[in-house]
């Protein structure tokens, strides 16, 4: 991979930041945040503005240009892929190292006596504007909203805004009906004594209205707002789509409705006028309620004293709870995907093993073929990471022909990959050797199944926080000196993104809301040897009640089940390093495979991937 | 204990919220906070006033008195105690459960429109005064500061504010000379752009002086604020102890020094005025350092523009890590303390099992009598916790006579105590059965070890925060469904507070500091059985540089040295719920408790208790 030549772009991009035509007067310093007017993490291809004047793609990253500096701020997953397609012109700042300056120090440090910084006021979350502001004007600086986007200004080739068809869902999927959901959002709305809601996160529209779309690539989600009110209802959407008869009859737009549930259709960007009309046509005491990660944009149209700011809306909390038309999608979802990755690895040890011909690649291609022979396939649910050898100490990487490595039996090979089908999201990472791994390697990777499983088997009780399971991962880990710079787990969604909120197992985020029964995350802990290899072991695991002795005084208790039923390769494990009881774990979940996955191999004719899985699922001996 | 009747009392404070002779407009509400100007935890008597409003006298609560209501905030150590406290003029609000409103929740709820709260500003922390009173505003109500203090007004006998004399501490205690504090203060404010600095929490006074007082029971703190210029010291501080000649040389208050090292004594009322006059003469970019947690009323004699407000102060980081002489110090005081206990211990299973004749309070006093005879006693570190049976379940229960139970062989019975010496703060808790453990107490009493051993054993990274730690202590619990409603574990002071920031192990923290070599905190899991039993085991720990295999590449590890060194009763140790790395840690645990306390007891002469450590440090045996 070869770096992005950024030398023109940065020197037109400070150009526009001193034209008059595009700023009232010049910024000395442009921020450029990773994410769309949605504050999505996964953005359309005219939104990734931050990889467009940088080279840097991964999924997280905030880029400032000065007139002397250019700096990429990003997370440890992204430290060696930054570093690679980032050229001279840009500095790395590694957040979550002790001496990385944020945002913020940094300006301070290198801008001159009364700055200007500026952003585009609809892709800053209004938090993160409240903050940098804060920290700016405390400094003798200001922030300041230019409203046309400079990298758009010289970005010739920027692509359209996607506008592709919808799929609607029926409550055998969704369990609930948009109406509703609609119904359940005003009552919340009432018990906080707001009358507006503003929808403004994508997965959230798609959610509350039982649609999904692909102008995101991986999301199912597309480009929408709504404003709930107590009697009306407004989706702003673009494009033809909304003349689909199947849409028509599922949003029911040509029935004769009560007219609190008649959805008025409005045009994507008339969002800011409308809400500023609404903004303006308040009375005392009337609230509209705004995610405090909504953009600036949007927050400001809403007078300061009418605004009801929360981190999480309520339909991201209600969203994050699966009913069980959502809990039963994700289990035959992740049956299917189960199915696939045994094809997949059967498949790898037949060709690697004797021939050496397949690449990161090729494997990435194949995995995507078999899932998508599968019903109800959609699409991948992210870029499949597929990496051998030292890209697998690229926590987020993605082959690419300038890095694309042969499978061989000599190196690890570490595969994270999922699917979106129409009944649920997956997301697995599985890691495999397919000769003989060192001891070493061995022992890293039992290290890591030991923290999957600490947190897969953990017990907690009601009211927990995931971010507090985190070390419970980490622990067999640290013992060694051993530890991973990212998180433990993510929200995962229903046919929806596969990173979603409010929970998640993170020791960096604390505003997490507890888990409950019904959530689904990720527990997926790792070890990365930088110029060697990577491991990481993923399941998507839903929270189930669990039964314990003394059940916490009926407060309840809490414990994981393992929605993923892939083998955990057991030729990587150092049995001697494994408690029985974990033996024990490894033994019964490849029991589990086997019999669920097993049954829908034979009963999809697969005789080979049969034949691997119960070769993979041997139960564990250990002498001790 | 029979509850405090505030009926009049509470009478008398409506009137007075409504009085124009001390507030301008009357107040709807009045919010009594724990602490005292400075934010202490522990209080004088004369800074009671929660308690005496309310009859309540734990460490922790907030008392809002409304017209129609009078509610208490406490946290899960105080439930039981307030309930026992408050009469029904009192609503109790729990912290932690998730159905508890918070103040301010509760606030818009039963205050009628546009209502007022007043507060003493001088009690407030100004970054709750600034929380709260958002809060209210976005409701329509209004904080507002109310000068004198309401309770006082009522407050008839009110205690006189104590103003006793000083002990100098030379640097053989305390590792580094004042002189060398303000100029490492100095330095750090220089780092900040800062010119003053403003230190408001009486430790912090008593630490940056090295002098130690008793103006308040149990923290050896004296009442006195100071503020540090970059050429000035101004120490403001009341009563005739500044002529103490000890003081003075100490303090160097007669000697010909640099400008910049002489220091300005005040009276202690004059500081509010003093902090105006630097507010008043500073120049642009003239920044003043407070604590976030200073009082509103000093935060605001800062004009908003000039303030630099931080969690932590630089002298609370520089307190926490403890230096060679403070280690050693603590380490001393912890083997003086250990001789007690095993005294005490020793002549409690003579006393208890043949007589008879035990009180929780006898032991208390018993507790003392040893621990007075040891060097360099000064006081207890709190109020010693001597429960037996149903009264250990109450977290901080201190008997009193209508409480008092007598130690029996059928119960259990819980100590949790400690001293200030001269060179160390000790806090330990144990817990004893001196007949037959039930299989049911000794299975609580065996998960709470293994949370303990957990805390205690674990290896984690340089950079890692305690409250990341928080939940190895719980895991065992957790598996069989029990918990219990506390942190983890808190700082401890080197001859200072008991409890100290900015490091602890707690679930509730997240601001904590990351924790270094020299930390000093406790480990102390519990588990209490309401109307049954408590048993809480706790260690003062030093964090220490750990050796491991792999050593974060370079990044350097971490654990944890006990330095209490008593005995855990093994005969309350279910051996068969240990695992054989826990076995040998207790047994390692004992056998240095062994050799270093018994040294120290048959150096002082103390043979009976030698025998009964001997006895007590039996190492197990597990069989299986």
């Amino acid at each position: 991979m070869s770096p992005k030549i950024t030398t023109e772009l940065l020197k037109q991009l400070r150009q526009v930041m001193k034209s008059p035509k595009y700023v009232q007067e010049p910024v000395q310093a442009y921020i450029v945040p990773s994410g769309d007017a949605h504050q999505s993490e996964y953005i359309a291809p005219c939104d990734c503005r931050r990889a467009f004047i940088s080279g840097f793609d991964g999924s997280a990253g905030t880029a400032i240009v000065t007139e002397q500096h250019a700096a990429m701020w990003t997370d440890g997953r992204y430290f060696l892929q930054a570093a690679h397609q980032m050229d001279n012109n840009w500095t790395l700042m590694k957040m979550g190292l002790k001496d990385t300056p944020t945002q913020e120090d940094w300006l301070v440090s290198v801008l001159p006596e009364g700055s200007k910084v500026g952003v585009d006021p609809f892709i800053i979350p209004a938090d993160q504007w409240k903050r940098m502001s804060k920290a700016l004007r405390s400094a003798g600086h200001d922030l300041v909203p230019v409203k046309e986007n400079l990298i758009d200004t010289i970005w010739t080739d920027c692509p359209q805004r996607p506008c592709k068809p919808l799929i609607t869902l029926d409550p055998s999927y969704t369990g609930v009906s948009w109406r509703d959901k609609i119904v359940a959002l005003r009552s919340k709305m009432a018990e906080r004594k707001v009358l507006w809601f503003v929808v403004t996160a994508l997965d959230e529209v798609a959610w509350l209205f039982n649609l999904r779309g692909s102008d995101v690539e991986y999301n199912p989600v597309f480009f929408a707002y709504a404003v709930i009110g107590m009697n009306t209802i407004r989706l702003f959407i673009d494009g033809d789509r909304m003349m689909d008869p199947a849409v028509r009859e599922h949003l029911q737009l040509d029935s004769t409705l009560e007219p609190e549930f008649k959805i008025q259709v409005m045009p994507y960007g008339s969002i800011l006028s409308e809400l500023q009309a609404v903004g303006a046509g308040l009375s005392p005491k009337e609230k509209v309620w705004l995610s405090d990660k909504a953009s600036y944009a949007l927050t400001e149209a809403i007078p300061k004293a009418y605004r009801y700011l929360t981190p999480y809306t309520p339909i991201c909390i209600a969203k994050a709870v699966k009913n069980a038309s959502e809990t039963e999608g994700m289990r035959r979802a992740h049956i299917k995907d189960a199915v696939a990755l045994c094809e997949l690895f059967n498949w790898l040890e037949k060709e690697v093993v004797p021939k050496g011909t397949v690449t990161e690649i090729i494997a990435a291609d194949k995995a995507e073929e078999f899932r998508s022979q599968q019903k109800d396939f959609v699409e991948l649910s992210f870029a499949t990471i597929s990496s051998t050898g030292p890209n697998g100490a690229i926590i987020h990487y993605k082959p690419v022909p300038e890095t694309n490595r042969t499978l061989s039996v000599n190196e690890i090979y570490l595969l994270d990959s999922g699917a979106q089908y129409k009944d649920g999201t997956t997301d697995v990472t599985r890691t495999m050797h397919f000769g003989i791994p060192s001891a070493y390697e061995k022992e890293c990777f039992t290290y890591v199944l030991k923290g999957h499983i600490a947190v897969s088997a953990a017990i907690f009780p009601n009211g927990t926080k995931g971010h507090l399971l985190d070390s419970f991962a980490r622990s067999a880990l640290w013992d060694c000196g051993l530890d991973y710079l990212h998180g433990t787990g993510h929200g995962v969604g229903s046919f929806l993104n596969v990173h979603e909120g409010p929970c998640g197992i993170s020791y960096k985020t604390f505003a997490d809301e507890p888990l409950e029964a019904g959530m689904i995350v990720s527990d997926e802990p790792g070890y990365y040897e930088d110029g060697s290899f990577g491991v990481r072991i993923e399941n998507v695991v839903l929270v189930i009640p669990a039964e314990t002795k003394y059940n916490f005084k009926n407060r309840g208790s809490l414990t994981f089940e393992p929605l993923t039923l892939v083998p955990i390769q057991t030729k990587m494990i150092d049995v001697n390093l494994l408690t029985q009881k974990e033996c024990n774990w490894v033994n019964d979940y490849h029991q589990k495979c086997r019999e669920v996955i097993g049954a829908e191999l034979e009963r999809q004719g697969r005789h080979e991937a049969l034949r691997w899985l119960i070769q993979e699922t041997e139960p564990l001996i250990r002498v001790q």
